[in-house]
């Protein structure tokens, strides 16, 4: 270059070509690092609920979430992407892109935003994974495998992406100003009506509800439950840094501040109010309330003050003990609390917006967030209720009697979770 | 900058240089990333193996886990690394540029790539440590320690540097073609020609193969079996991710959805297949079928179209009962299944480059690909086999028919895996 | 731009900018991501500890592990990060900028350094609540929930902080050239300290001297505790890692390096005088070593050649059996090893930089080392052994012989760890 005497503007732009690359390299880096954040959620769900179930039941619970996982990630390539988000797949509602033949245009390089197309449809594939894991540990010790899995795969495959495309998928609820930063509406709520579908059209497990009273069956192993509770606040980092959708360091860093402290405030609320109600330190709830901490903050964890984040943390948290008495006075029974965790501190959240949020003129307003938990919870309800009681009357949905004493493991798995003697 | 009238060259070529530097610490910082990623599937493979084998071998399988992992990386620092790429290393075959006093010049800077010499090696050396890891759960519940450290030791030293030399050292494989990006034979069915040779040589497990048939020995924690595998996959993503050995966008987040639709296409193949064999829904298959859909798409995961990547790691899925069944029959005892994960599926992978793979004319024929896997499957299985055998004449391998049936966890570290009572 | 004939200062001046941009995303992303790593480091030692104590206490150790992070994020935000840096915050000693409501001018933009200010707070407070992990261990299984956790919540916001500050900080220690990278004193012996205090007032657990001599308590669980080492090898890589303050490629890779065969080298040197000494081969002591290893390094991690690193680690790991047999001899009773491993070794990791390092002319002088040791370990175990006196004064600390009998799980939980029957 020494020899030129002159600076041209081609030689300029060619150099803020280069400036704009590192940059795209950067951005779409952090949304591939929190895709495997993300990921490693399904260890912490599958841990989580095979801590607390019944040691008859682990290898069942194991098999689900293997497969969950697996059929997600496959339907939501197929079918899921594309209904999501209606744009951005030339070839239509089916497949991704023309079934992958080959990304749109402009879809590996910058000109598609901060990330390649490739890494949308992963990134995007996780969380779709995500909510039918929440079903999982609703349902568990009592549901049938296989209708389960069908179930799985028509929830991601139809239900979550149709609510998901009105929100994020630029559709009617992004337009009256609904507001749900990564999704504790749009994932978790969501996860968490579909759970409540299940569990209603279930009934609950033998003898937990009798004239005695209500029966603790205690999970079989707190250490799992533990490893998986601290797995989902370490892939919530992911979870909700990668829905800035750029490594935008101010966004992302607020984003994990925000985080962070809701989980901890989550732990801390939980803790008193299961104190006052049970007068013992109670490990389940303050692991409960630290998810329901991070339920709770994901609708918002990009645009409230520090301080708004404690509070909603510590309301969520002090709301997992209530709501646990609540459903099991229902005779609802969840096995792993997903309903507290997911659905209520996931309503709670999407509320804590139009309370707290800082999203601007007629952006989360109580009004919109109002309609979008009622308009995506009555969809889903629907939809998972419907679809539960079809395959019901198909081919059933409930173990025999005899199975789910015995176990689910022997009789569907033909295997023991442990083999200690 | 604004009393300057003028923009000189040198001026422009300051701003180029702060642009390629941030491109530089992006993709070096991926490479770091992917190093972790990495090491963490060596957890994978300890609890994996662990809750695969029996409740009385398990202190003995962390243990030689947690060796591995710590002489690998510095055998590989003291000799692999400068065999494995014989450009690198000015200082000839031994150490680590001169024992590690300096690194090459421009070892730090952009000059040397995409990363720098320091992140080259500790990436390579994960990737070293994991080979070994393969053959520690084949050889399982019967192997003395120290003879399989010794084995490990210079199988890290020689043996892997060799053959990876030969295709990643851009050596002869490199030079005709053969094509293996993340290492489907380089790395998985190198170990499982190792853990082939070991599994001969020490013969099955007391009891396994007998008159009455083949008798299951069920491993003893299913819990921690299936966090083995979810942390394998978790790695994966740093192995192949990391393989691209920059952060270039369009090819990490190609690798990234390969990847992860392979190892649920693995899934769902295995269980298939395993149902319709065994007609039960079989946990541990659906676990190997994650992994050998993974194994079957390293070698390939930056190079094919997405559907062919679902087809990789399905016929690899469907693979795994087929395998295990097969060295059942053939009294070849795998307590945890690695010759079926890593040596079947790694050479479906190889193979399957010549099949599905887009990398133009003459890399990765069926030819090259077929020559790659004869090559470095006999070369290593002779090293192993013979090393093996030098061991067991001269000290011997198997543990005494004594300490099998106890325990080599009470024999040989006076610690048991569990105080229960 | 092609209109454009010239090129202006101001416009290189925008390319410029962009280039900055692109590398203060990257260096600010690496932050983020060693935070994510520093946060597992909590269920690593969850695991560890869990593992390490009897069954009957594993539900106990998980509470308060789960109760740590959540009250240190909290306590570090309202006072301690204030506290520690006070230079960052124009609010003064308390909250976090005027209690979080805003950040200080310029804390989101690169103007701020490599990272935002956020970013600063989230990295800096997860290196906070990891030093009272370390006391939780070693005070196991005898120790008050609630007198611990008061302990905790002012240990986090007042001493942690105000020792931090003499070095890290920019205080006294700093000025006189005392050197400690990432906290081999400031974090792991500072927790080490605490811990010692702790045991000497809490002392020895009922039974395990006698005059039969010392009783062997072995840990419940090996395949935790092994979970919990690789967990925090794992997080390793962000404490050391992210202790840049930058994704510099030379400086981190080189971290990565160093801390790595120390690890490793801590395992082997474990390995072989825990061999000498015990003749077995002992799982808890080389898990132990790595342990060792790590801590050992942490203070020079960034400023030793790589053989010097080797012999960092393995020193380490040689210490840990000498150590954990003379605490015992001592009657100094610790389940888990902390003082062995974060005291001990972060004391000899911090003079070792004045062994090792190469960091210029006056700082990291055996001189400055010793003082830097002597000082925080004084002002350390001063502070904690009031606080544990004072704690035990009005409240007690030690649970009453009967529970400890029983466990703790039941008696302050109402929760056994494992529902195996």
């Amino acid at each position: 270059m020494e020899q030129l005497n002159e600076v041209t503007p081609e030689m300029l732009n060619e150099v803020l070509i280069a400036a704009n690359e590192a940059k795209f390299i950067a951005n779409n880096l952090w949304l591939l690092v929190a895709t495997v954040l993300v990921f490693i959620m399904h260890l912490g769900f599958a841990t989580l609920e095979a801590g607390l179930v019944q040691k008859k039941n682990v290898v069942n619970i194991l098999f689900k979430n293997v497969m969950i996982v697996s059929i997600g990630l496959i339907s939501y390539y197929f079918v899921g992407f594309s209904l999501m988000y209606p744009g951005v797949n030339p070839g239509g509602f089916f497949g991704f892109a023309g079934f992958g033949l080959t990304p749109p245009e402009g879809g590996l390089t910058s000109a598609y935003g901060n990330y390649t197309y490739y890494t949308d449809f992963i990134f995007q594939g996780m969380f779709a994974a995500t909510c039918c894991t929440i079903v999982s540990g609703a349902v568990a010790e009592r549901i049938k495998l296989v209708p389960f899995l069908v179930f799985c795969t028509l929830f991601v495959t139809i239900s979550y992406p149709i609510t998901g495309m009105w929100k994020w998928g630029a559709g009617w609820l992004d337009a009256i100003g609904f507001y749900d930063f990564a999704g504790s509406t749009l994932v978790h709520s969501v996860g968490g009506w579909a759970a409540l579908a299940g569990i209603i059209l279930l009934g609950p497990r033998k003898g937990k509800y009798s004239k005695k009273g209500i029966k603790p069956i205690p999970g079989h192993s707190m250490p799992l439950a533990a490893i998986g509770v601290f797995l989902l606040w370490f892939g919530w980092f992911g979870f909700n840094g990668g829905s800035v959708l750029s490594a935008d360091p101010a966004s992302v860093s607020l984003v994990f501040v925000t985080t962070s402290l809701a989980a901890a405030a989550g732990a801390l609320g939980a803790f008193l109010v299961s104190y006052l109600m049970f007068k013992s330190y109670d490990l389940s709830m303050v692991l409960n309330g630290i998810l329901g901490g991070l339920v709770g903050i994901t609708a918002s964890a990009d645009g409230v003050a520090i301080p708004s984040s404690l509070i909603i943390g510590l309301i969520a948290g002090c709301l997992i003990p209530l709501s646990v008495t609540f459903f099991d006075r229902m005779k609802l029974d969840d096995p792993v609390g997903a309903t507290s965790v997911h659905l209520v501190c996931g309503i709670w959240g999407t509320i804590a917006v139009a309370i707290f949020g800082n999203y601007g003129e007629g952006v989360g307003t109580f009004y919109a967030q109002l309609i979008g938990v009622l308009a995506i919870g009555l969809f889903t309800f629907a939809f998972s209720f419907l679809l539960f009681y079809l395959l019901k009357i198909v081919f059933g949905i409930r173990v025999s009697s005899e199975e789910e004493v015995k176990g689910l493991d022997v009789e569907e798995h033909d295997l023991r979770a442990y083999a200690f003697n």
